[in-house]
């Protein structure tokens, strides 16, 4: 019962989700007009308020006044163009000049799209203050302001970080998860579901990217917690209802529509180009950033987002598919045109069209706005593939769905439109004999911008399962999942055939986390004899003895060292293992002895046994430490397979484990061995990885 | 890629269901009648055929001959109608005595649900031939039968036991799934996912059920290939299309009505229903089965199945909701009324019905044949509630799912219709006003009944993701997601509050599985010591040294214990732990050893060291069996809290673990000590459980 009064204020995450949407379509808009005498209005509501807008002139909208306009009163022309130009471009400089700064001075760890270092977290390793309360507010605020920059960049997976710092934060108001390090991730696991749950508005899917992506135990029990958690945020998100729609995102879309068997073939084409582009978005991204840790460039962060928004915006502005934001860009990518609608996209020729076919809509030759946006979203697909390798990285909270999907959504659109073409003019030809005749609807160009857009996304981030319910829940219809699964899986062989690792495993293994991989399996035949320390040459392990040593001794261990514990033996000669005791209790146990206890010096004998000699009265007084000691202490054997102890260390969670030989006490092997050794057998740096 | 070929063959589940679906279709029907001509058709096909039937007389089917009709040429009439209640009986009782009688002597292990069975399995324990060719054939042929008998059961859980089957007979077709117990169990879990998926035609909520419910290992690897499976699965029996529907499943739904917050209330008052009613059927049912087990009744499966299959038929004929298959009831139950619906469930007055109203159907006042379907399906109610006590668990292929959803279905139906006659005469209520005034659309009894199905299926499955996912893929709404998890939660929470166990776990009990549940935490502060074997004052453990033994003194420790393994020490003074032996290849290599090895005799030495010591020359040759020792057997110290150990037990699948004391081998702990020290700790009989 107790972690559902922890999760119902998930429902946070819904409200900060949809401040944050709310907030930041202000402020895109604002970047080219303003909404007169009621500033706080986005473009859409100021808009939808007027009257004079009607059926015929949607854009007649006298209360919304671009920068022109209301500087200038002037719309058309060459100057009121290069003012609106300036202005936006000034606008992207100053929301991504904001974030940046706050980012820099108040949360460092702000940055990014935070999936790489939750990863990490759940995981096991402990990075402080990076799900802190500083750490939320920034990130909220500055997502926000880099949405609105105008940036290539999404803020699903921060909007997973700041979910996992108010699921953190939550944890710290009750003793049941404060204490329980096990029990705080599996909320950190159920909130990272509602983070995926409010970005997408799918809370299925939400569970299952949880289970599949980030989350590294997920106990049985978590399941039913993450899909609550998931439920809750997405019902406040929707009750929020920021895009006006009754839906949870802005790229909702309901084809009905069938697909023919026929179209599985450019639907895997789409899969072997997501594939491609996310290989490629991988590998040139991390080179960049490998360049950015070792050169001047990341000494200067501010100046690089500067730089970085000001090629964007410059670039972004005079093509109408990439000056709009890019959610805006994958709604009108996915839309399928009615009869009535006037975007250039949909700029068919309607001549022979029969309305009163059953409200179907046949398939009809292009017009010239569709030929004038096919050579924009060309352009356009070159533009945000490209910049994106130089978004993702920066120090501002930065979302890779958005972007990918993006990128997909326009090859898709651009693939789809072209196969609808060639059925419309080839219609005789033998592969559309049968299904796609002359006067049928058979080819849905916005179905094939959903699949490309799933294809490059899985590319990058090499989701599976999450990712086809995820695009499932957002059109609704279980008829599309073998279209998504054809190319998602496609997708997934010919990138991982590229590079093993996905974007956020590059960036882990980037950074230099010690996060052991559960996915891939360990097959080398090599033993835990070769891994342990110490190692042939070295000088024996140092053990403490159970009632041989002096607090001098110990001491002398403790400072001739830097590890952070030390096993226990019997004798030096025997070598038979009694426990274990961390640096960190024996060192606070010595010092609070020595001044509490009376009569503690350095020649004073430390006792871990149970039974305690009697002292001659000469002596000085002894010290007990058995309550200190770990008694439990996990072994295995040298001879035991590298392969199951690098199970053993992922499903237990070890962070160290002691080696025996027959019975006798002969290293041990720490979970930084187990990740070096890994690293060593992939033919990577193993000095490359961090600990704490 | 190998684990495709190994899965893809899994669209012989779909065809395994498809044909069942088809052929229990048949067999039901001709429980009524038979199409003249083309005796091989089902009542719907052999109607659909017919050229006479039309929109006015959808009944008038000249082809479709009931059994009087076609043997006294009469079907009006008191005489007519006993015979048709005769063959009915009769067909039935064929159906089940065939079906019992094929159990009985072909394949045992094709009673039952098998959903138990197949989570021990998964956890490790080994049923031979369980999952064997001889189950799948007979279960498969067995299940249409018992399914058409019109006994209150279902298809769904043994579809999974087939699916399992399949998947089991496609691993040993693989060496690499032969010779490896884990992926093995994979593919299982996989197999299990794809059975769910073509019982209720939901992929994704079968991959869910396999992850909450079946499975216990799952490797987030094993995700996408469960899915995979499931989708295959699907698809296969899509295009087989049983239900000439298109449509995966007899009952789906698409409602679009929306739903009110305050018909929350009736929604839990459903959720406690069925909370109540799962744990009054869990009790009764286990009671019954104890009964079973323990008494004469057990002795005669034969007589139980006809005289169960008798009662049900003569107490079914009767009662048209009874009469028909309980999926076609919950189909009926389910569904929405239209204006042009001519069922008595669909009887309303329609005078001051406005058609014009955008298609929108007002809520009208029940005319008579509502009230006699209520007072019918409150008979039918009862029935099935009691029936299915007797039904679940006997010798016939009987799942569980189709059982309780009917329950739950009806009692939601006659709440749905209660809650809107309410409204509709009270609509001037406070708790009506505004959401439900005259004239408006507002209750759905269908909803009801789909709420009230999982709710009952909630209370004996204790499922929760897994059910909302699996109703919510049925009916294809996310917006009702949340009636659908208030009814789960609700129904889970009362349903655990009167006894902890779901049905099948319950099984698991009576039946002493040993199955390690994952589920529930092991929170008692026992140590291993405990637990371990040699007690206090039993004689101290049986171990073999690593050289100071012969032939003859380890054959007379194989002969002496019933042990299936012995740790192998340095010497009995030190107890130093070298390794562990099994039973088995002890006895095979000593036996093997005497047939083909000169020399060696009851005298001869045997060496598990490393190094073997120069034999004096007239001493027998020695024999060295380092080989067959694993040389990393598992230990734990003897202060090991029992929590850590039922952990360590659970996650890496041990069957044994050593316990040490300072470096000396002190006892063991096996898996049967672990399951039995729980039971105690529950204070449940120690002793029930069966081991191999």
């Amino acid at each position: 019962m107790h972690i559902f009064y922890a999760l119902s204020p998930l429902l946070f995450v819904g409200s900060l989700a949809g401040l944050i949407d709310i907030s930041s379509h202000w402020m895109t808009d604002l970047k080219e007009g303003i909404c007169v005498d009621e500033f706080w209005l986005t473009q859409e509501q100021c808009c939808w308020k007027s009257e004079n807008v009607t059926f015929e002139n949607p854009n007649d909208c006298p209360k919304w006044r671009s920068w022109s306009q209301l500087l200038l009163n002037q719309s058309e022309g060459a100057f009121p163009y290069i003012v609106n130009y300036i202005l936006y471009i000034l606008w992207a400089l100053f929301f991504s000049l904001l974030a940046v700064l706050l980012v820099r001075n108040f949360a460092p760890y702000a940055c990014g799209s935070g999936i790489p270092e939750i990863k990490t977290i759940l995981s096991g390793f402990i990075i402080r203050g990076y799900l802190g309360k500083w750490t939320l507010i920034i990130k909220t605020i500055t997502l926000g302001l880099a949405v609105s920059s105008g940036l290539s960049l999404g803020k699903e997976g921060p909007l997973i970080h700041v979910a996992c710092c108010c699921g953190n934060i939550l944890c710290h108001l009750f003793t049941k998860y404060r204490r329980n390090e096990a029990k705080r991730r599996e909320v950190l696991s159920a909130a990272a579901a509602a983070g995926v749950s409010v970005a997408f508005g799918a809370p299925i899917g939400g569970v299952l990217f949880s289970l599949e992506e980030v989350s590294y135990y997920f106990p049985m029990k978590t399941l039913w917690r993450s899909f609550f958690a998931a439920l809750v945020a997405a019902f406040t998100l929707r009750s929020i209802n920021p895009f006006g729609n009754s839906r949870l995102v802005l790229f909702y879309v309901e084809f009905h529509t069938p697909w023919h068997l026929l179209e599985l073939i450019p639907f895997i084409l789409l899969g072997i180009f997501g594939g491609l582009w996310g290989a490629f978005f991988i590998r040139a991204n991390i080179a960049w950033c490998k360049r950015r840790k070792t050169t001047k460039l990341g000494r200067y962060p501010v100046l690089e987002v500067l730089a970085v928004t000001a090629i964007t915006a410059v670039l972004a502005f005079p093509n109408e598919y990439t000056r709009i934001s890019s959610s805006e860009l994958i709604s009108e990518l996915f839309n399928d045109c009615s009869l009535l609608d006037s975007s250039k996209l949909c700029d068919y020729k309607n001549d022979d069209v029969n309305t009163t076919n059953g409200g179907i809509l046949p398939d009809r030759p292009a017009s010239k706005g569709v030929y004038t946006a096919l050579w924009q979203l060309s352009l356009a697909l070159i533009f945000k593939a490209v910049i994106t390798i130089f978004t993702f990285g920066m120090k501002v909270p930065s979302g890779l769905f958005i972007p990918s999907m993006a990128v997909g959504a326009i090859m898709g659109r651009l693939m789809g439109i072209s196969v609808e073409q060639l059925a419309y003019y080839h219609h005789d030809w033998a592969i559309f004999k049968g299904w796609c005749s002359q006067g049928a609807d058979c080819i849905t160009p916005g179905l094939y911008a959903m699949v490309g857009a799933a294809a490059c996304l899985g590319g990058a981030t090499r989701m599976t399962v999450s990712l086809v319910v995820i695009m499932f829940e957002l059109t609704g219809g279980l008829e599309y999942i073998v279209p998504l699964m054809a190319a998602a899986m496609t997708s997934k062989w010919v990138a991982d055939a590229l590079g093993r690792e996905s974007i956020y495993d590059a960036h882990i293994h980037l950074n230099g986390y010690p996060f052991l991989e559960a996915k891939e399996e360990f097959s080398h035949k090599t033993l835990a004899m070769d891994v342990m320390r110490p190692r042939h040459n070295d000088p024996s392990l140092t053990v403490l003895t159970q009632d041989s040593m002096t607090v001098g001794d110990i001491e002398a261990a403790i400072n001739e060292t830097t590890y952070s514990g030390f096993p226990i033996v019997v004798s030096r000669e025997s070598q038979r293992l009694v426990g274990f005791v961390l640096r960190r209790d024996l060192i606070i146990s010595i010092e609070s002895a020595r001044k509490k206890q009376d009569g503690i010096v350095s020649a004073s004998r430390i006792y871990f046994s149970e039974y305690t000699p009697p002292q001659p009265p000469t002596s000085p007084a002894s010290l007990k430490l058995r309550t200190i000691m770990d008694l439990s202490p996990f072994t295995i054997t040298d001879q035991t397979p590298m392969e199951i102890v690098v199970d053993i260390f992922r499903k237990l969670g070890l962070r160290q484990c002691l080696v025996t030989h027959n019975g006798r006490l002969l290293g041990i092997i720490t979970k930084k061995d187990v990740l070096k050794h890994i690293a060593q057998m992939a033919n990577q740096d193993p000095d490359s990885i961090l600990f704490n």
